[in-house]
Formats: C-alpha cells, sequence, structure tokens
C-alpha cells in the first residue's frame, strides 16, 4: 500500500520546504521533490497546506484515578479526541499507588491501554513509593521502555515524596541514564495555605490559584534543580506555569545542567482571571499548578523562543464538570485537579504561529520534534523523514476551527475555549500510514495504536 | 544526471536516520528509504558513513587587506580548501575601505571572487564608513542578496564605528530586516593597553593576548548588545572567544532579544598558551579577540550546547609566517591579525561528538543548519531535503584526517594544528550535485561556486 | 566659648541616643548623657529634636560654566542656601578646560571660593583633557587635597573622555588611591538620538529625557565598571537615576568590586511626566541624566537601603528659567543642564524617613555619615563624636518646610518642588561651633567656610 | 563611680577618634575629647589601644542537650570565656523540646542563666515544635524579651521543621515583627547521604562534609527565602558557610527583601581539610553545616565586606574530644555537632583586619553594632555613647594572643586554632562598667550578667 501526500509544504523543525511525501504501509519511504513519485495507491492533495509530523503529547492523564473519582476520558476517547486534534502519540502516565510495585502498574496500565488507543501512546511511570524494591523496579521499567519517572513534590499523602526519596530516585536515574520529570510545587508549603483559607471561609474556586503563589512553584522548580545537581540526574519540569519557575529553569540550562521543562496551552492562553469566574465556573480552571496572572503568559512565550521551554504538552486530565468538579463546591480542595486539552494543543499553539510568537518551524519542534527527541522517540517519531513511522498531519493554516464542549471529542462536558474560534484545522491525519481523520470523520479504529517502547532521552550528550 | 548517495546516515539538525539520497543535476531529489531507488546514473556507497548537509562558514576573509598585506588565500584557494574540508558554502565579507561606497565595495569583491570560487559562496558587508551614503547604500545591498553588515568596535582608524555610528546602522538594520555583526572589543581602551606594552618593551606575540583582556570583550559585547536592544536591531556576535562575552549573551537571549553569536575552532581548541610560544612562534597565533587562557574553553563548549553559541565559523584569515607574521617581529602590534582555518573547521568540530562534547546532529546544526537559516541560505542550504542544492558531504567517522602545512590546501605556511591526528574524515563531497572531493582528490574547478543572493534571516520571528 | 546643645537625639548612622553635644569654639568637646554639663556658654534646648551631624552635599556645581552661561548661585549664594537646608559641606567641582591645565584650575576655583563660603567646602576635579601633563598633575591636586576626579561618558566635545582616556586616568587612580567619578551616559550614541529629534521637529523638553533613554545610563555605568575592573580603580557612580544602572552597579558590588553610587532628590521624588509639562515648563526639569519613567523611584528607594546607592547628592546646578532655560525654547538640546536643590536635600530625604522608606540612621548615614567617609572627611565631618568638627544641624520633626522660589535661599527663580509640604525643618545649624541658622535667620557670614583638604577614601579596604 | 577610659582610639561601626571615655556606675557618661574629663574614681590607661564596644556573640549553645550528651560549657564557664574574648555579651539558645512548650523552655533556661553569667545574656528560642499553642507563645516569648525564632531544615527527628511549619511560624513573625533565624540545609537529602556513606563504610569525619554537599546549603537557603517573601517574614541565616547560600542571600538582599546572614570564624579560617585530618582528629571540627573546601573563604569574607554577610557569630557549641566527640567514632554520624569558639571571635576577626580583608570600623560593625541593632540590644549594647550600657574592651593591636586548649578558659579539651599566634589581644574587658578581665586575670564573677529582654530588630524599616 503506498500513499502518497502531494504538493505540500513540509515542516520540520528547522524550516519547511514543498515536497511529497511517499508513505509505505506504517512507514515514511521518501521525502521527495513534486515529481519524482507520480502514482500510489491513494494520493492526498496537500496543495497549501502543511504536512506536518503527528504531534506528540508527553503529558496525559486517561482514566486516571484522583480523589475518589477517574478522568473522564479512557484511553479508546482520549486517543481519538488527540487524532482529531493533529496529536498521533500521547504518552501516559502509569501511576503507582502506594505499597504497590512499579511493575504491577505497568500491567495495569497496559491493560487499561492495551486495544484500546487510536494513535500510539508510550508511558512515563509516576513513583509514588521510593523503596530499595522499586528503585530496583525501575531498571526493569526501563528495559520495559519506561526511562521517565515522574514525581510528585506536591500532593502530601497521595504523590509526595521527600526530598531524600527524590534524591535516590536521581541517583537511580544518573546510574541509569533515565529521566525524572517533576511536579514541583512545594506541596507542604501549600497545604498550610489551603487549610486556612478553608478554615478563614475562602472557599471558592479562585482560591485554588492564590493559595498556590508562583513563589512556592520556583522554589520547588529551584530545589528540583539543586538535587538534580547533586546527584547528576536528567530533569524535566513538567506544566511549568510561573516566571519564577521558568528563571530557575533558564540559570540552569544557562550553566549547562540537563534541565528542561515544558508548559501546557493553558498556561499560554489562560490566567487566574478564568479561575475566578462565577458561579463556580473557575472550577472549570482548577489544575495544578494553577492558572496564573495574566502577565506570567508573555514570560512563557519568549521561554518557548528562548528554548527555556522545550515542549508543549497539555496536561490533559479531564473532569466533568457536573458531579466531579461539582464535589468542590463550597470547597475547592476538593475539586479535582485537572483539565482537558488533548484536542486543541496544536491548533492552540498554530495562534503562536500566526500571531508571530513563534515560527512555523517553532510549532513543529515544541508539539513533536522535541518531544520525540525528550523521550527517546526520534526518527521514529517527531520528523517527516524516510524511515520514520507515517504519523502524518496534514494541516490547513487557512481553515477554521471553532471549540466548544457539544463538538469535540474529549469526553468531558465542558470546554476551556468554549466559542474560540482558531485560524487553521487539522485536515487529513495518518497514524502509521493508515488515514485516522479526513473529510471531518474519524476513520480510525479503537486498538490501532500501538505501545511505544522508547529508547533514552536523545538531549543528554 | 541522477547521482544516488546509497546506504549512509543521513544527519540532519535534529538527529539521523539511515536513507538514501538521490540528487537529479544540482538538487536533492529526495531522501528515501533504503531500496526506494535503485539505479542511477552514479552511486556513491555511503554504507558505515555520515552524510551530512555540506558545512556553511559564515565568516571568512580572502584576499582581505590588511595592514598594507593581504591574506594570503585567493577566494580560489581558499574555496578549494573549503571544499576539501567538507565546506560547500562560505560567507566571504566585502571591506568597504573609508571614504569608498558600499556598491562599489561590493562590485569589488564580485570581481575578486565571481568566476574563481570552488563552492558556493555569499558576502556580507564590513561598514567603515557610516553616512547617510552608505545608511542608503544599505538597502540597495540588501536587494542585492547582502543583507549582514559588519561593523568593528575595535580597530581604531581603520574599521572602527563609534557608538553614534554603530546607532544609526542599526537603526537602518531595524528598519529593513538586516543583520548587524558585530567585532565586539574595546579597541579604544585596548590601543592604550597596546600603547603601553610596546612603550615598556613588551613586544612579544603573547602580548597581543595580554593587551586584549577578556573583560573588554565582554563589555563591548554587552555595549552592543544595549545599542541594539535600544534600536531593536538584531545582533550577530562574531568570533566569541571570552566567558565574559558568552555571559552578555546568554543574559540577553534568555530575556528574549535577537542576540546571537558564533564562536571558532581556535577559541575551542588552542589557548593563550600558545600565543606564549617562543621564537615568535606565537606570531601564528595572534587573531583578533586574541586566544584567550585555556580555561575559557569548557566555557565555550557548554555556550555550544546550550545554544548561546549558535554558529561556529573560523575566521579565516590567513597569513603566511614568512613575510607576513614576521612583519611584527620586535612590535607584536604589527603583526597581521588572523589565522588559517577554513579547511579544518568539519574536522575539528567532530573531535567534539568523538569527546561527547556535542551530539552528531548538534555538529550539523552548528556548521550548517544554522549559518543557512541565520542568514538566509535555508532551504537551499543547510539540510538534507528534497529541493535543497545537493551539497553533501560524506563523511567517514572511523577515518583519520592528519593536519599538516605540508597537506593541507590552504595557502599559507604553517598550520595552527601542525601534526594533529583527527578522528574522522571528509570521505566525498558533492557541490551542487558535482562530486568535488571523491578518493583523496580533487575534482572541482575554479568558477564552479556561484553566489548567492541570500533572504533575510530566518530567526527573527 | 562652649555650646552645650541639650535634650536633643543624637543621630548617628548606627542609630539614635538621647544625649547633650559639647562644643568648644569650633569643635565637639563630648557627647554626654543629660546632666553630665550644666552649663556652658550657650546653651541650645534640643529637646524633641534630632541632632544630627551637618549635611554634606558631595556634588554641586556653583558659578559653572555652561554652553556660555553660568550656573547661577555663586559660591556665597550656594552654600548659604546649603546652610539654610542643613548642609554644612559642599564638595563642588572644579572644571578644567579644554587645554588648561588642572592645577591652574584648581587655583581658578580657589580664587572663585575662598573667602566667599557660609560652610566648609572642598573640590573635586573635572578632567576634561588627558595627556601626560594633567595625569602627572593629578599627583599634585591630591597633595592638595583633591583627590576625586570626575570623567564624562556624556557631552562629546566638551566634557567627554575616551575609554582610552577614562583608562589612562583610572590606571593613575589605582597607583594613588584616588578615585574616579562617573558621569555615565553613553554620550556619543545619544548625541545621534539627539540630533535625530531635532531634524525630526521633536524638540520639546522632553524629548531630553526620551532621546537620553535609560538603556544608554546603564550601558555606560557598565562599561565603566569593566574599566575600572581592568584597571584596578575604584569607581563612584555620580548622580545614578535609572535601575539599569543600578543593577550593574549592585551586581559589581555583590562581587566585592570597589564601585559606589549616589542618587539625587530629583530622581527619588520627580520623574518624566515634570519633564513633559507643558508651555516649556518642562526646561526646569532638564539635567543629564534626565528623570526618569516614575517606576523607577521605588527601584532608588530600594537601592538606599541595600546600599547599593551609598550617598545622596543634589547635583545642584541651578540656571534661571528666564534667560537661561529659555536658551533652549525651540531646541532643547540648547536647554542648560541642570537643577537647582542644594537647600532641600535634607528635607526632602526626610520625607523618606517619615514614609518609612528609610530609617532614620539611614538618612543621616547617606546624607552626612557615608559621604565623609567616601571622600575622607571623617571623622572631621560626618559624625556627632568629640574631636569632629562642630557642624551640627537641629532638626525638628514636628515643624513643616514650605518649599517656594519666593522664600528659598538658592539664586534661581524657580523650585522644582513649588509649592511642596514638607514634614520637618531645619531648626538651628551650626558651622564649625558658630551659629549660622538660627530663629529662621541667617547668622553666618560669607567667607567662614573654609576649604577642605580631603584624605583618600576610607571605603577602600 | 566614675571611670575613665584615657587617651584610646574608640572605635565605633562608621570610624574611629581617639577620646576619652567615661563610665559612670554601668552605664557610659560621655565620650570626649582627651582633656575634658580629667579625674574619675578610676583611670584606666588606653593609650595605643582600641577602645571598643564589647564584642556580642549572638550564637552560642551552653550546656545544650545534643544526642544523649550537653555541650560543654555552663553558662558560667562559657560567659567567662566570652569575657576573655572580649565578649560581653551572648545570646544564647532555649531548645523547645518536642512535646514541651516554648515559656516553660524558657523557665528552663532562665535557670541554666539566671545567676550564673559572667556578662549579660539573651536568648533565641528554638522551636521545634510548631502548633496552634506554641505559635501563641511565640507573643509570650516576644513579651518576654526573646523575639528571634530559629528554625531548623537539618536534623530531621530532632529539631527538623517542615515547610509548613516554618511557614506557620513565618505568618506569625510577619504579625509581630519577631525575627526567624533559619538552620538551612536540607537535612532529609542529606540524612540520606548519610545513610549511605554509613552503608558504604565511609565512616571518617571527613563524611561529615561529603555527605552536606554545598549545594544542600544553598538550596535550603533559597527556600527559606522564598517561604520568608511569601509571608513576608524578615530571616536571618544562621552560620551561613558556603557561597552557594551566601549568593542567594545576596540575590534577595539586591531585592529589597529582608533577609540577612552570619558567618562564623570557623568557615573564614577553617577548610574541609581540617575535617580530613587523620586519626579522628577531623571529629573536633564536626559541626553542621561543616567545614567547606577551602576556596570558599574568599567569597565569606568578599561576603563580609559587601555586608552580605551581616554579623559573625561563633556557633560556640563545645564537646570534648574524649568521650564526646569519641561517640563517634566508626561513625561520623554519632560524632556531637559542634565546635568550641566564643573566646576567640573578636581575635581571629582581628586578624582579617590586620590582613586588609575587612577595615577596623567593619570589625567592630560585624562583632559588635550589627549584632546589636539586629537583635534589638542597641543603643544599649554595641556602641560607645553616652548612655550605653558600659561593656567596654580595651583592645591591644601590638599584642599577640597564644591560642591552646592548655590555656583558654573554655571548659573544652581541644582547640579548633591549636598553636595559633593571633596579632592582637583583649586587654581589658568591663562588663556594664566592672572590670572582668585586666592583668591577664579574670575580675569578674559568676551572675555578675543579666538577662537582656530585648526590642525587636532595628534592621525592619
Amino acid at each position: 500500500m503506498r500513499t502518497l501526500i502531494k504538493g505540500g509544504t513540509v515542516v520540520n523543525a528547522t524550516g519547511a520546504v514543498v515536497a511529497d511525501v511517499l508513505v509505505e504501509d506504517e512507514t515514511i519511504a521518501a521525502v521527495a521533490a513534486p515529481g519524482v513519485f507520480e502514482n500510489a495507491d491513494k494520493v492526498i492533495d496537500a496543495a497549501g497546506k502543511y504536512v506536518i509530523p503527528g504531534g506528540i503529547d508527553a503529558h496525559t492523564h486517561m482514566e486516571m484515578p484522583f480523589g475518589g473519582t477517574f478522568s473522564a476520558d479512557t484511553f479508546a476517547t482520549g486517543t481519538t479526541a488527540a487524532a482529531w486534534g493533529g496529536t498521533t502519540t500521547i504518552i501516559d502516565f502509569a501511576v503507582q499507588a502506594k505499597g504497590t510495585s512499579l511493575l504491577s502498574t505497568l500491567d495495569k496500565w497496559h491493560e487499561k491501554a492495551d486495544a484500546h488507543c487510536a494513535v500510539d501512546y508510550g508511558f512515563h511511570m509516576i513513583v509514588s513509593d521510593v523503596n530499595d524494591t522499586s528503585l530496583k523496579e525501575m531498571e526493569s521499567c526501563i528495559a520495559a521502555g519506561v526511562n521517565s519517572f515522574k514525581m510528585f513534590m506536591a500532593y502530601p499523602g497521595v504523590f509526595y515524596a521527600t526530598d531524600g526519596e527524590i534524591l535516590r530516585a536521581m541517583q537511580k536515574a544518573t546510574d541509569t541514564g533515565a529521566m525524572i520529570m517533576m511536579h514541583a510545587e512545594n506541596g507542604i508549603a501549600i497545604d498550610q495555605l489551603v487549610a486556612q483559607a478553608i478554615a478563614a471561609g475562602r472557599t471558592d474556586p479562585v482560591e485554588h490559584g492564590l493559595t498556590r503563589p508562583p513563589e512556592l512553584e520556583g522554589e520547588a522548580t529551584s530545589r528540583a534543580i539543586q538535587l538534580a545537581k547533586v546527584t547528576g540526574a536528567p530533569l524535566y519540569i513538567v506544566h511549568l506555569s510561573a516566571r519564577h519557575a521558568l528563571a530557575a529553569v533558564a540559570q540552569a540550562r544557562d550553566a549547562g545542567q540537563n534541565v528542561f521543562a515544558e508548559t501546557c496551552p493553558q498556561y499560554l492562553f489562560l490566567s487566574l482571571d478564568d479561575l475566578a469566574k462565577p458561579d463556580f465556573e473557575g472550577a472549570k480552571y482548577v489544575a495544578s499548578p494553577p492558572l496564573r496572572p495574566k502577565d506570567h503568559q508573555d514570560d512563557l512565550w519568549r521561554g518557548l523562543r528562548t528554548n527555556d521551554l522545550s515542549v508543549v504538552s497539555t496536561d490533559h486530565c479531564p473532569f466533568c464538570f457536573v458531579e466531579q468538579k461539582e464535589l468542590g463546591r463550597g470547597d475547592f480542595s476538593k475539586i479535582p485537579n485537572g483539565m482537558p486539552g488533548v484536542e486543541h494543543r496544536m491548533d492552540l499553539l498554530h495562534q503562536g504561529v500566526v500571531g508571530g510568537k513563534i515560527s512555523l518551524a517553532r510549532w513543529v519542534e515544541v508539539a513533536s520534534t522535541t518531544p520525540a527527541r525528550m523521550f527517546g522517540l526520534y526518527p521514529r517519531k517527531g520528523v517527516i523523514a524516510p524511515g520514520a513511522d507515517a504519523d502524518i498531519v496534514v494541516y490547513d493554516p487557512q481553515a477554521t476551527t471553532h471549540v466548544s464542549a457539544e463538538t469535540h471529542h474529549m469526553n468531558v462536558d465542558y470546554s476551556a475555549y468554549e466559542g474560540w474560534e482558531l485560524k487553521g484545522k487539522v485536515d487529513t491525519v495518518l497514524s502509521r500510514g493508515s488515514v485516522v481523520i479526513a473529510g471531518n470523520a474519524f476513520h480510525g479504529r479503537e486498538g490501532h495504536g500501538k505501545f511505544l517502547s522508547r529508547d533514552l532521552s536523545q538531549y543528554l550528550v
């Protein structure tokens, strides 16, 4: 089966060329000047459109247990929504529960995901319980293609790891070449502020933001960086939201430390003002770290340009407003933390291109190429090149995407961007050579997506 | 005419794939998985070798007038040497003499270079005389494909521009999208130190280094950055050599300013110790900025990794030891400033790959892709992709390059790296589809190289 | 003659005590607990008032030639106004004209000042012409008690010194222990902006501010600091106005370099808004560096607290609005640069105490003790201690000072603070034991003030 | 009773004057020019000597329980040794044991100290147990003259406070004007490193240093600063030893935050090399933070000059080598943490004056005046001024101090400075007007020292 994507502007991370892309079965066979290949079993006309490597969302939470409920997207619904949005790979998080093993956790997540995903997927591992056994198991996880381990400086009593535990896990990462991912907020201090707010009757969703000041994200980021320095471990800061944290990352990177960071669309486009919406509407925007005051946005865009922020992921973790978010009426601390987003990342970032905040090449880089290199998927993913998986998005920069909970494909009853009109639209999506989105219809299937056993990060010279 | 480069590891700036490269006449027609193309007029076996975009040396000085003499390479000899070393594009500097026009200068340099180059070439323009006429002429230069203008904070009385002149040229750059390139050393202060050294009888070549302290490179770099900030101009610091300057660049880049910098192999591999060699040997290493104390080298390698240094060029400006460098016996300030290097850049940087200082992809990026993007040549140059000029180097990482003045192809009677054995070797070089180096022989010709009319820098979102 | 100042709160730079001060003739004989001394020839009741060392204004320009005119205060009128305002020492600037000698300049300034001052005075020397002779003369100046040498990075063609000249003067300072004072603005670049503004018909006083952007003060400050580092010279930045410059000073001070800075009341209390006043009113506020946007003020107050700003001087350089400032109608660059202020420094800074911006002790420190230590006058000046000159101000924190050109004592036809009501008032002033201000009347005399031959700075460990 | 100290050089924090000091009973009655007072009940000849305010050691631990033993000096022996060394005030730490109340702790410490001290003393309070009761008790402590509360980020299970507890205590400090003092080392991470070292058989005293890397002091210092910023609390970092921590303090101070730091003589004069002494000798140098590599010393001296380090205290906490330090043979983590030092601080710092590292005035400032102002004792202590307590040291800069355990007065069987010859010597010491040291003999008495109820810090404008 040969597919030819003709006449598009092929955009890779360093720039664009007009070229045709020949796909043989699941793989890109060639990138060629127009005219080199004329015939194929199937021809897709990409004239006037971008042909980009499929998006890689390195931070999603499907079916994630949280506070007695689960995030609302299954791997089936979530990866389908991803495909709709031009994302052809997700890396989700297997979540170790305290007292359980990493390997049984991994098994459990394979059970949830295998045979259900519409696009390819990999796993990071959340390490909640650091002990001799779990540290040893990290090696088995790496052998099983899961070599990035997320830890939390927030959520005491749930995911929280002490600095001593972090240090031990980092030592193991140094020994094995694994990556430590960090949720960097000082949860111990934050919990005091939260308790004080509740005690004082300040219970609205906006308090979620006010009790998690950006200084406490900056602090935790700095601390994680120092622990990484002491141990020699590579460190990837997830969902960076505050300029305080960005400054810490930039300083470490200038010094040559292997420190990386991602931000998320919600921090680039939304703000504390959304959290402050009346009538409990703010609950829709409760995630951690919280949305920040609007003036942080420019700093984050700048960080994307300077590469102090290397990746944009979604931290997709949807909870329905009805029944789920509503658990926190009268007590913001009970609102499940998380927002939907896996479907809109590519489109939202494209607004940055349209608005001159990032270049076209940088769009592809932060949304696909760098996540692939960061998490050991390149050149299988993240690039339009021969030998790569034919995960390809034909993107129409002239069309418009209308965002609404009524039309989106995520399994959640609201949209954080309800009513937004976005410039640009996913036209056609191939996942390993199969057309999964075309003509405004989903042509994929549950179970098409394969598990990706990942190599070590390619950023660790 | 179809050429097929088979079985090599194609390295672009984001990583490597095993692929074949099909060349039609002067252009890359396709990059394809092995087997897609079997036949061609000519097949080059690249198995076990790297296939990389030809090197781009964005800073050379062929036949440059300096202190009554000329740099020893003509465009013919210099571009031939470049080809031997895997560099298929140079960007040389047209040098405005005071009192002359930019356009007549450009004509003069076209006369020197046109019909003489072995590989493609472009020009930057050195602006020595800022006035209403020359500022206006900048626009014509840009229209003529020369859109980067170098100025000097050093060399009072020769190339030196005052801060007021720099400011005016920067304003023009802001208006036109041109790039200002800066030789950033405080020449006014340095000249005092030089005069004091001579007066005190300190006349050896090492004094060249001692009278140009790194603080005065850092200072000038900061000053250029501030002038660029006031005017909004993009700024490219040439031949950055000192950690003091690197710190200034890093800070500006963190702040999101359009500031870029290159360093040169001599600053990565040589040091003040070389300048201090006895018996006037140090004269071979006189260039400005001077070689720095050895401990700057690690900072520069780190800068390459962090992308605070984006490009490695050579500042190739050879003067023979006999008769040219010897002009400065008894007075180091009379030693012509400059070192040969165009032939060895790719090999020297490959040592960084071998030694784990930079990745394979980063090698290609700093030596080819970024210079192409920085100076408006991408995707014509700097990438292995369909539509690009077939400037391709087949590089053998297992072979060895022996460096010696006896065997090198630059027209200069010494080598700064005499006797060095470098891991890796240029195997075959194509310039716009023509084999110019193969089988340890030069197959190109004077005049093959074409002038490159360049677009504006692609780094200015 | 014994004078006893009874019952006041004696404030020195580290804090306050209730104590009596006994003066014998010109000198403080003792500081004693109440009751130790009961009788004296004269008793001044200071109950409820502060007893502080007389203010030292380390930056004034009396009778200064500037652009064909002279600053409007003579040494007689200016020092009388100083006394009214609680300042008992000024350090004025002798101004070398190009082509003249430092020593003849010093003679000339002695002629102007000697026998005319109402309070004690010293001189700094402005070096406009750096050459072998003037460098040699610096030693004679030092021997004559003038050991601080001011240079200008602004005012090309007038006071401007090149970086090479600055470097040479700094080398001499290093050899002799002298202090280099610097007007740090990039005058070369500024002159271009000024010329462009005039050419474009932007001629109002506010353009004075807009053509001297704070980046160009920051740049020059950094440059001066680097030149000082290369040469080892101590450096004192005069009239720092911009946060950009403050950042450079703070960084150098953190690094342990002997770098100091003063600011002036006009930068703490006035802003670009004043320069923008209509009907040429803005001309009253033209000084260099210019008044800055209001948001710089908080940074300057913070700098005063952190000691990155060590001194507050006035840069008193009054030009009458009528006939003098008016020279610049239609061309802001012709407005004489300078503002009156010597009379109001102590009162204005006291507002900082009242408003909680600085402590009472810090008030005395920045206005008296530090200038004394910085410029080699301590403990003769700057402290209430036995052996010190009895330069004493009894200050009433409860009274009010009304500022107006109608009532002030400076010889200038406007006040920059017209109509301001300041909390606190100079009650009684002694200069070397003589009462010069008391009961709202001047009791001093022209010629009472003596020339102060100064020691080297006491901040250079 | 009138005592006259004649002819000395009276040194206060801003400089020196030759003056006589008249003492009436316990208080300084006057500072006067020579000759003002001729007669007194007792005359002390200070010609050729310095007359300085008695030293204030703001950080001592007498009779402190630690790991099953007690620091070896009682309040009687420790304060006597202090007097011998020219220190006339100590501020010791009352140590709350977990589960006990602050007020009962304070009572207990009064029992230990009252009627036993040879010089005046105050208390800080160590808060080990943060809860509603102890937070409330902080107010009572403040009312009782104890308004500085020390917390530990080190020593988990003993003194360690969580970031949440620190946050709560800081909020109380903000409300009350109290000072939070912080032992800033990341004890949680350190404990892992210690356990790993022990497990690996690395048990020598030097491991104490190696398992507490300076990055983990820098980290904790930054963290404390951020918590202070979030809460608005003033913060005083105790015993800062590492340049990493100094950088964090300097940055916060530049930003205007109320952050202060002390270092100790051992960090200025000793190093990791001492900890590495063979035959368990290194145990003598075990204290936390540990002695650092020698190259930190220059940074600390620079910090003293720049005032990023404001105070030098001793952290005097002596444990005898025999039986106490020896508890850690075979397991460095069992070595009691602490070193003797209260007797030698003034002399050791005087070496900095002799060596040109700090000025004479700065010696007095960091050793006496600033601690007095920092901890609410000024002007009762810390200055030679009328009304102040007559705590006076006559210091002979020409004499020599021989340091040895055989001759020192601290109750400990070794000296960290054994055999050192120090330039300068305490000649005579008055505590509240009483001569306690003179003629190489102790003339004081147990119980002479009084408890000092302290005001709030005077550095919090």
